[in-house]
């Protein structure tokens, strides 16, 4: 690359959309596929996607649930089944007509979602009360025909995520269920990606067809607009009625399960690179970054031999706690790898030269501030893991500043669209319940309700609608989103 | 399940197509999707699966391959390009006409492989020598529309596999990452599958369209069936050319790349199941069995408490070491639970009756062949890995016995039609280099050359073809093959 390429042209607070999609080309996380809606994923973005995965994939299986694989396509009868329950997913379904020469029988959908290819087959496995909870899920790619404008790891026609889908005895252990995948998701989140989320449910009119709740994490980002995380879906018995899922009881009574589903997507990835990425590129945790620590040496003619042969065993010190680059290139200055490791969003940068041999130390530079600390030669290692905790707190700190600085109540329908206007973030005020209130506002200003507190009983912040002044019955959270 | 639902009816020995499909079904491995060619890998069949490619992957990574994700669709017009090399995947692709309710302009390929999508890419990122070696490899689904019989995890129309492709300065260099792929996959399949390869050449008619050099393992099936287990490609600058992924050297000339492409899928997992399985049910090695170690509890009524809590200790004990499973169901007799253990393929048996609490010692029995041992509760760990270590050897041992016992050498049409026909296995011929002369012993058979040995110079086994009596000018191994 030549200096010129390395450098983001856009600003983050100016134009986030342009910035956005510089930071994911220049970084090196993902290219547009020749068809419009698909990207490629490279190295460095992939390797993020992996390391949230097996997170998120080790706690699944602490907790009881099995990895499987279903066919990526599903017949078009299949998907009618679900129609009793749901409008579907007809309008962004991709078909595949043909197989060969020959023009198929029956269409095949490329999976949207699994449900329908899933569900018949936990009603063959469940038998009886011993068979639950059953609990499957599967890391593949879905397709769904958005003709929108593709934002990588945002809006893309297919996408990488994980599906998981369970059957249970009661609605109460269903729900429990729901409850314990969408605090994974919070986990992921705030443990891992350094991002604060809230939970909440979503209202009637934006739930997963059939489900009886629609569980969800929400994050804000830097440009005040609300992600939808992670989502985590109590289905009631309406999926395990439609596909017959039922099992005898300890008193061989026949009865109807009760069933789940959740998944996350490589949204998360793009939540992750919009949050923390800054004007230098990418900025992303310790946990997730495929190179932790990089060491550059820096060096006249005289002192090559002194600081190239303390930099480099150094590094090898390090290469045994941590994921370490030791960045020695010839014909590259060091302000050329300074800005190329800001891009790629190493969180921790240490520099040698003459003063740091001679002073038997290191300087640490932390990627999303530029903090120089020194550091005794002697425990290094120790050091090098209090300032990627550091660099973490960081970064937390910034988004849930972020996040506690823009939640804000409001009422009156002037009030909540000139809050949202003006500064974005979350907007609470009491709601009627009528999807029109939502629509009201949406009209207006592309902000529509994205959560309710999880709580159904929890009292509504103000008595009466913050649109129509009917009795409100619950507390809306409006916020633009994407 | 029932008693009866446990049982394998069918005999390896008389019917082994029919024997595998009821081992896969019994034991959960997979299911058949409602579309045919389609199936379902059931949890106890993707967690082996995911073993297979945490090994892989992991040898993959350490030396230099990064992972990626490319889209699972290929436009059309992406697909003819490669029409200059290769006569292409036409007649087995699965096409994509419609998006939602609208035709699509151009129709899209799900990928049958991704030399197509993935070229162009490599052909924008490699600029210099200083990016080549680049190699990028994914894991995920193809789908080849075969109008074959459906054969769980050998012969589905949709099959997870990864595919890795790289680029390189040199012819040479390419090679030696052709077989440093090939390396790998018959590493996987000795020290984690415990089966034996051989490793060759493909003729030049059966090489992969454009290849240089096409290699592969084969390994031989207990049926006397050869399995292609892993193929590694030499593209020479075929696909470079194509693509026009070129480079820079050091003198700023422009030049050709080398590039390769190798893939191993979950016929891998076929092979597996096949290879050590028995009229018991599943058979793997520790290496890659979800749960290594059962501990069943035997006890009659005066005894429950003293047999149950030493074997839960025991149990707990192991767990820190290996994947155990203490099966203290109710209402199970053991019989049963061995039964059930012996078809889901647990590697080692632990029974824990009155006597072993009472000789403060445990009873090992190895899957494979029944055997028995006795070992000190006192490190019963160590002895457990020693047993495990066991059962590995035996599976290899065997498999390595199969193999060495079936390559023999014929020469003359009848000797090697009455051979093959007699034995199955490998005969070894010389070959005059002509496709005609596998095409008889094929048409009469259902046998061909599965591989030409790896060393182009090597010496023709016999002065003369075994099928035409002509000048030989290669040894040609001929096998049935899956």
């Amino acid at each position: 690359m030549t200096e010129q390429e390395l450098g983001i042209t856009e600003r983050k607070e100016h134009n986030p959309g342009e910035w956005y999609a510089e930071v994911v080309r220049k970084a090196g996380l993902a290219d547009y596929a020749p068809m419009g809606g698909f990207i490629v994923t490279r190295p460095r973005g992939y390797a993020i996607w992996e390391r949230l995965k097996r997170h998120l994939d080790g706690w699944f299986k602490e907790t009881g649930v099995d990895n499987a694989y279903f066919p990526m396509f599903i017949p078009e009868s299949y998907l009618e089944r679900e129609k009793d329950i749901v409008e579907g997913f007809d309008p962004e379904v991709a078909w595949v007509t043909h197989g060969g020469r020959e023009e198929l029988d029956e269409r095949l959908a490329v999976r949207p979602t699994s449900e329908s290819i899933i569900a018949p087959f936990i009603s063959q496995w469940v038998r009886s009360h011993r068979d639950l909870p059953m609990r499957v899920n599967q890391w593949c790619s879905v397709v769904r025909w958005e003709a929108t404008e593709t934002k990588p790891f945002f809006r893309t026609k297919e996408f990488l995520w994980q599906e998981g889908h369970t059957a249970h005895a009661t609605h109460e252990d269903a729900w429990a269920e729901t409850m314990t995948r969408l605090g994974q998701y919070e986990r992921l989140y705030e443990e891992v990606m350094a991002i604060p989320g809230m939970k909440g449910r979503k209202p009637e009119h934006d739930k997963f067809p059939g489900a009886h709740t629609t569980t969800t994490i929400e994050a804000l980002m830097p440009d005040g607009k609300s992600v939808q995380a992670g989502t985590s879906h109590h289905l009631g018995t309406s999926f395990a009625e439609a596909f017959d899922i039922t099992y005898t009881d300890e008193e061989e009574t026949e009865r109807t399960a009760h069933t789940t589903s959740w998944g996350l997507s490589w949204r998360a990835l793009g939540a992750l690179i919009m949050t923390h990425s800054d004007d230098q590129g990418l900025v992303v945790p310790p946990a997730l970054a495929p190179t932790q620590v990089v060491v550059v040496p820096i060096w006249q003619e005289d002192t090559e031999t002194a600081v190239t042969e303390y930099a480099a065993d150094l590094a090898a010190e390090l290469d045994e706690r941590f994921r370490v680059e030791y960045d020695d290139r010839d014909g590259r200055n060091p302000g050329f790898k300074f800005n190329e490791h800001e891009l790629h969003g190493v969180p921790l940068r240490i520099e040698v030269g003459p003063n740091e041999v001679e002073e038997d130390g290191a300087t640490l530079v932390h990627r999303p501030d530029g903090e120089n600390e020194t550091a005794d030669r002697d425990g290094i290692a120790d050091a090098v893991e209090d300032a990627l905790e550091t660099v973490y707190a960081k970064l937390y700190a910034a988004a849930e500043e972020n996040l506690t600085e823009n939640v804000r109540e409001a009422h009156g329908r002037g009030e909540i669209l000139g809050t949202i206007g003006r500064h974005g973030g979350y907007v609470k005020t009491g709601w009627c319940g009528d999807e029109a209130c939502e629509a009201e506002i949406k009209d207006e200003i592309a902000a529509e309700i994205v959560m309710l507190p999880m709580d159904r009983d929890e009292e509504p912040i103000h008595e009466t609608c913050g649109v129509c002044g009917e009795a409100a019955v619950e507390t809306a959270y409006f916020a633009k989103s994407y």
